[in-house]
């Protein structure tokens, strides 16, 4: 079974990019998709449910993969649910090296995938058999368990965005993306605001934010990784109306360029964690107890 | 004397104004500019030294504060240094109950007043007699001892942004405005990244951040103010070439919309604020220790 060295090698890898990543140079993030997912003779799935235009996504990645250089791709083009408990796909992603989420709009993602055979097989794949995951924009919405479906803000307000229910690879999290280019702190604060127990994520384009589980994660590209954490916040959000701006003490906030890199202490091994980021670190890395 | 009660009654006034303040409907903002400087008697005075087209901004605040029932009002016209030297000029000043620098470009209003008779006179006015002193857009960021110059970024960038000396009414702050309509939170944290000393204050359009000096704040408007804290914060700024984006890890941000009010406990009275916030409102409210 070609999967073989991921089931030992590997407890699973999450590459979880902001949109707009390079498709035409050095393709450095889908780059390290390719590597993690195992290389050349990796198998690679590309989703497109969360497209509407699914044939010409698949088309971009099919050719980039290729360059790539894998040399098993595979659309697996989900139109209604039907498709996604479909017996071909759902062995399409029992044999999946890699399995890559292109973006789109992560509600018809989820409206399409969610508690499907092919998400429960998705999950299996990553847990059991260690793949590698990989996901933009609204690929990397999709991720977490609570979701990021939409909304606006150009400061914190409460009620602006609406959260639903994700693929859940992450948990006590929520993903926002394209987030420098789009200015979508406020956003995201918006969130965190009403949902200290979350803690947020946003990814700047051409940026990935790669977890290991069970071991470290990485930030690779051109931008960053903001995270918020509001759970020492103290906020007056349940007694102020929608659509009003909510007072945050004690929101915080860490910025992760592209380069930096942490690992979970190996073994008896002291900790060089930052403390604000070890909770974090410890949290998204978690391997799922019935994995 | 006619500036006697603000002797006895007040230790002074900042009413520092992100930019964009009402000028047609209930002008709010200015309407407590107006009541800090004593009202329908106070003697205000407009310098529009940061302005290139100061006649025009004259022509607004002469017809705002005209009809918010203010009686004296004075245009203070700087065009170059002497001006700000000139004796009828401070006199103006030593004689005004209220001040008022309006927008335009606060290194414009640095080179013409920073370090004159007038600079001199305008700290006379506030310390010992405690007038109330308002500043819009440039004249916000003029306002602290460390200001704002120059310089953009979409994501927090080493190098970026430029600050100069500013008329240092407040110490250890640094203050942006049109914070949230220009999304400047990421030029705000490029300068705490490498100023850690300074805690950053970002205020939206048509929003105050009110300073009662030895009392305490408020936000006035329709928007917020953004105080972020880099004090505790960890980086690799320093290792790092320009226009890099840093590392940072734990910024603590506060958001303090409109209708927020922090008072310091007076005589004995057990403190009320969110600890966070201690240290920001003793350290703007502080009375300069030779006032």
């Amino acid at each position: 079974m070609k999967t073989e060295s991921h089931t030992t090698a590997s407890h699973g890898h999450l590459v979880i990019i902001g949109g707009g990543e390079d498709l035409e140079n050095d393709k450095a993030i889908l780059a390290r998709f390719v590597e993690l997912s195992g290389g050349a003779n990796a198998r690679i799935v590309v989703i497109t449910a969360a497209s509407g235009i699914a044939d010409e996504k698949w088309s971009d990645y099919d050719r980039v993969f290729g360059e790539l250089g894998a040399r098993q791709r595979v659309h697996l083009n989900v139109q209604c649910r039907e498709d996604a408990n479909d017996e071909q796909h759902i062995r399409a992603i029992s044999e999946a090296d890699g399995i890559f989420m292109t973006g789109g709009d992560q509600k018809r993602l989820l409206a399409l995938v969610g508690g499907t055979a092919l998400d429960a097989e998705m999950h299996t794949a990553l847990k059991v058999r260690g793949v590698c995951i990989g996901g933009t924009s609204a690929g990397a919405s999709a991720m977490s368990g609570h979701m990021l479906a939409h909304g606006r803000a150009d400061r914190p307000e409460k009620g602006a965005v609406s959260l639903g229910a994700g693929l859940g690879f992450l948990h006590k999290v929520v993903i926002d993306q394209h987030f420098s280019e789009r200015q979508r702190l406020a956003r995201l604060l918006s969130v965190i605001a009403a949902n200290p127990y979350l803690q947020g994520i946003g990814i700047d384009e051409d940026t990935a934010l790669v977890v290991e589980r069970g071991v470290g994660i990485e930030v690779l590209g051109e931008g960053a990784v903001t995270i918020v954490d509001g759970r020492h916040m103290s906020t007056n959000i349940s007694e102020i109306d929608d659509h009003k701006t909510p007072e945050l003490i004690d929101v915080r906030l860490h910025l992760l360029p592209a380069g930096s890199r942490y690992r979970l202490p190996q073994d008896g091994e002291a900790s060089r964690l930052p403390a604000p980021l070890a909770e974090f670190l410890e949290n998204v890395t978690r391997r799922n107890p019935n994995s």
